[in-house]
C-alpha cells in the first residue's frame, strides 16, 4: 500500500495536523519540524493525493473523451493529437471508446460526471434523447470534435463537409468523369452522412451530370464496407468511372474490390477519399482525398475547450470551421480508358 | 455547477448529515427524511462524487495505461481490446500516449500515483532507470502487455518473438528463398528487437543459408522507416528475393518502395511482416504476416491485472505466453522468378 498522511505522521513522530500543516505551506510551523516531516516523506516516498486536493480545489485537470473506433485511422490520428495538446496544459484524459452502443456511452457519461471532470470532447453525433437529456444535465463544457449534432447548442469543431465533397466531386468532372459513383455514411448523420452526399448531388446538378442511383451507396466508413459497396456497383449493368467515398478507409475497401476484380485504379476507375489520414500514403496506389486537418482539429478541439473551463463568459454555441483541403495523389489522375457499356 | 450535497441539504431542508445518513443507506433514518432527501436529489440531479466516494473506498476503478503511439495500428487495436475489457468490469482509462518521451512518461507515472490509479499497463518497454525507480517505489500493480523490460519483476503477456521471427524465416527457406533480408526494430529492446533479429539469424544458420549484412537494416517500425530501409537495402549491388519485417507497417513501407522502384511483391521480392493488424488486408497484394493474437493479448492483459489489483497473494512476475501464428496471405506465396546479379 502506498503511504498515507498517518504513515507520515507517526514515521515523522508528530500528528497528522501537523503533516497537513506542513503540505499546506502554512506559516508558524517551527523548521525542525518542517525538517522532520519533509525527511518521513522522502523516506515513506509519500505523494499528498490527488483525490484529496481535488476536493479543495474542486478541479480534477481531466477531460473525458468519447470515441466511436480507435482502431480508425482517422480517429486514432485525432485522439493523439488531442492527447498531447491536453498533456501540454497538464491536462489527462479518461478515453471511452464506444462502438454504435448508447448504453455504453450513457454509463461513460456517468463516469465522467462522478470523475468530475472538467471538461468532455464528443467525437461522434449519433445523440440520441437519453443522450441529450444526460448531457444537459451534466452541465459539463461540452466539445463535439469533427461532427455536429443537430441540436446546435453545443460547439463544434469541424470543416465545411458541404463545400468538402463538392469540391472533391468537381475535381472528378474537371478530369473528365461523367459516371461518377458515391460511397456514402449514414444518412442519420448530419456531418459526414447528409452533407456529404448533398455536396455530391448538387455538383453534379450544377455541372449538368447525371446522377445514377445504381452508382450510389452508403457504408459504415470502414475499409470492409468500402469493399463490399463497391462489389454491390460493380455488380450491376454498367460501372462508374470514378467514385468518390466519404472516409480514405471506405476509399481503399473499393481500391481493393477493383484491383480483385481486375480492374485498375485509376486507369479503369479513378477513387477519391475523404480525411486525409496516414492510410492514403500507406497504399498503391497512393490515394488522393478531400483532407481534414485532423491535427489542427485535435489541437483547436482541447484549446476551445479550455476556454469553456477557464471562462465562464465563453460562448457555448459556436461552429469552428476549419479549411479542408484535397490533396490530389495516383488514384485520379489518370485520364479515361474505355468502360464496359 | 454540479450540485453539491450541500444543495441538497438546502433542498430538502435537512441537514448535510442526513442526506450523508440517507446515501449511506444507514439505519434510523425516518422514512419522511428518506423521501424528502430521495425527492431533492431526483429534482437537483445530484450524482454522489466518485472523489469522495474513493476517499472511503481507497478504490478508484481507474486503470493507467501507457502507450507508445495510439496511430500504430497494433497498439490502437490491443488498446480497444483493453478498453472493452476493462469498461465490462467496470474499469476506465486514464490514457498516456508517449512517442519516445521519457520526461512524459515520467509525468505521467506520478499523475497516475496522483489519481491513485488501482493499476497501470505499459505497453513499452524502453525502461530507463528514472522510470525503473519510480515504478518499483510507486507500489501499484503493474502489467505490461506485448513486451518485457529486461528488470524480471514484473507479469509481462507476450508472444515467443524468438520463435515467431524464427518460424516467419523458415517459412521464406521452405519456399526456396537463399537470399533473405530483414527489417528490424530497435537492437535496444529485448522483445521486438533483439529476440526477432535473433531468431531471424538462428533460422539462416539452421538452415545454412547465408546471412547477408547489406541486406539487413533497422528501423523505428512505422511505415516511413519501412520505405527508408528497403530503399538502402535496394540500392545495393544484390538485393534478396525476400525480406521479413518485424512490424506489418515497416513490411507495408518495404512493400510500396519495391513497388514504387518498379518491381513486383511477391514474384520479384516476397514480403513477410509481424504483428498481424489489420493493415494486413488492407493493402494489395494482402500482407503474410507473423500474427500476433492482438485480442486477446489486450483481454489477458486487462485480467491479469484485475487479478494482481484484487489477489495480494497474485504471482507479482511471470510471463504469460500467448500463441503465434504465421497467416500466409498473397505477399510471399509466389515461386521465385530470375533475379538481378
Amino acid at each position: 500500500m502506498a503511504p498515507k498522511i498517518k504513515d507520515v505522521a507517526k514515521h515523522a513522530g508528530v500528528s497528522v495536523t501537523t503533516v497537513s500543516r506542513v503540505l499546506n505551506g502554512e506559516k508558524y510551523v517551527k523548521d525542525d519540524l518542517k525538517a522532520r516531516v519533509q525527511r518521513a516523506i522522502d523516506e515513506l516516498g509519500y505523494t499528498p493525493s490527488h483525490i484529496a486536493r481535488s476536493l479543495v480545489r474542486q478541479k480534477t485537470n481531466l477531460i473525458g473523451v468519447i470515441v466511436p473506433d480507435v482502431t480508425s485511422s482517422f480517429y486514432s490520428t485525432i485522439l493523439s493529437t488531442i492527447e498531447r495538446t491536453a498533456s501540454l496544459n497538464d491536462y489527462n484524459l479518461l478515453v471511452c471508446n464506444i462502438i454504435e452502443d448508447t448504453d455504453k456511452e450513457l454509463k461513460y457519461l456517468q463516469v465522467f460526471q462522478q470523475m468530475r471532470v472538467d471538461g468532455i470532447i464528443i467525437m461522434h453525433e449519433k445523440i440520441n434523447d437519453d443522450i441529450r437529456d444526460l448531457i444537459l444535465k451534466l452541465d459539463i463544457p461540452i466539445i463535439f470534435s469533427s461532427v455536429k449534432p443537430v441540436d446546435q447548442k453545443f460547439i463544434s469543431v469541424i470543416i465545411d463537409d458541404y463545400a468538402a465533397a463538392y469540391e472533391a466531386t468537381r475535381h472528378l468532372i474537371r478530369l473528365g468523369h461523367t459516371r461518377i459513383g458515391f460511397i456514402g455514411g449514414d444518412m442519420r448523420d448530419v456531418t459526414s452522412g447528409q452533407n456529404r452526399y448533398i455536396g455530391y448531388s448538387q455538383a453534379l446538378a450544377d455541372c449538368g451530370v447525371d446522377q445514377v442511383d445504381d452508382y450510389i451507396r452508403f457504408g459504415d466508413y470502414k475499409t470492409q464496407s468500402g469493399y463490399d459497396k463497391m462489389k454491390e456497383i460493380l455488380s450491376g449493368e454498367t460501372y462508374p468511372t470514378a467514385v468518390f467515398a466519404v472516409s480514405d478507409d471506405m476509399a481503399v475497401g473499393a481500391m481493393n474490390y477493383i484491383h480483385d476484380h481486375g480492374l485498375k485504379v485509376p486507369n479503369d476507375i479513378a477513387v477519391v477519399g475523404f480525411d486525409g489520414s496516414q492510410l492514403t500514403e500507406q497504399v498503391r496506389p497512393r490515394l488522393s482525398s478531400m483532407e481534414q486537418p485532423i491535427l489542427e482539429m485535435g489541437k483547436v478541439t482541447v484549446e476551445k475547450l479550455l476556454d469553456l473551463i477557464t471562462d465562464s463568459e465563453a460562448p457555448q454555441s459556436e461552429d469552428v470551421i476549419l479549411k479542408h483541403k484535397l490533396v490530389v495523389r495516383d488514384s485520379c489522375t489518370a485520364g479515361i480508358k474505355s468502360q464496359k457499356a
